[in-house]
């Protein structure tokens, strides 16, 4: 059996006057993520953990942000096509642990909604997709709410 | 074999007339971590990889800092409950490793001892559990000393 | 078979007047990156992530920062000491993947070079060394482009 190990880490800035879109979910809150897409550093950096598991470059190769096409894209859109790109490479998902680092607000009532997201676009079990949330206790630009932080580890297997 | 991937990562801030607790053991310096419990940076982050591995949430949904029961609680307790909880679920720990960022005092010295606090709970050898530490080169807040930042990542397996 | 995990981050300063050194291979930057070696963010935090997965320590254990046998050294010749020292543990790499965090310039044109320098030390293929690259969006140090970070995921098999 063929195991790859991935890992991502994506970074957005804090606004005022935008949506807040984490795992696939709108989530309710005073500033919202500022991006080309829509901003979902959760499906980002899952992207970007599965992309480098399959040596397959990373979300700015395969979903630039100068491009007009992903202008203010759904991000589960470039979820669908990431699990495209590694199941054409002959991968699929064991589990993927992801940490989403943010001030406020807290997330937790919306963690099923993000992992039957996840999980349905990818096609696996709700129990193959874990969400996690820290604040940084205050601490540096997540801390002071200018922004917010994603980290994503995935096993990928040879089919 | 099922193996799962789990990754976690720990923010605390750092301030005087508090201790500092690393991997379980009592590190001397004139800071200490703050936090509800003991602020054991360290082993938040193992305890948070192992939940995201077993997909069973993350540490504040088990041990939440609202709760009286965890107030100044020794984080190996923690790291006790944690290792019931993936086991009840049928994992076994292949191996973690991890890193300390902070920017002073070294650490290395304390390494060994804080090894046999984790192996020993777990019922794993030294061998695998891993403790790296990385200054970040007096760079954000853990370069001022105002806090400090652990990862870790582990490897399941179920039995 | 015994399958192992291992994860690595990694912190310079940049500053104008030094090189800047990712992946063993010379980027050109109005600036570098300041460290005792070459300071190569991204190879050091490869050898973080091999030392831990095999449970030796980490880079400051192995290549201290005090010592003059480092200053000023090319990492490529401490990937190759990290590749040897996993081997003589028993191990081989399975496929890395890595993230280069830094607001300026762009690395994409330089990952297959550093792709071949990586692999030809570790004696793999290019497609089982994973290097992707984001900004911070301007957030914290690495968006003031003040300082420069990496991430790297490691697999290892006992052989
Ligand atoms: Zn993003
Ligand atoms: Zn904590
Ligand atoms: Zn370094």
């Amino acid at each position: 059996m063929t195991i790859r190990i991935g890992s991502g880490v994506d970074f957005h800035q804090l606004a005022e006057g935008r949506e807040l879109w984490l795992g696939g979910i709108l989530v309710p809150h005073s500033k919202g993520a500022v991006g080309h897409s829509d901003a979902d550093v959760l499906l980002h950096a899952i992207c970007d953990a599965m992309l480098g598991a399959a040596c397959l470059g990373d979300i700015g190769v395969h979903f630039p942000d100068t491009s007009m096409e992903f202008k203010g894209i759904d991000s589960k859109i470039l979820l669908q096509r990431t699990s495209k790109l590694i199941k054409d490479e002959g991968y699929e998902v064991v589990n993927i642990d992801s940490t989403l680092c943010l001030q406020a607000p807290k997330i937790k009532p919306f963690v099923p909604q993000m992992q039957e997201a996840i999980a349905g676009i990818l096609g696996i079990t709700v129990k193959d997709v874990s969400i996690k949330a820290t604040t940084t206790e205050q601490l540096g630009f997540v801390g002071r709410e200018e922004g917010v932080v994603a980290y994503a580890s995935v096993l990928l297997r040879g089919v």
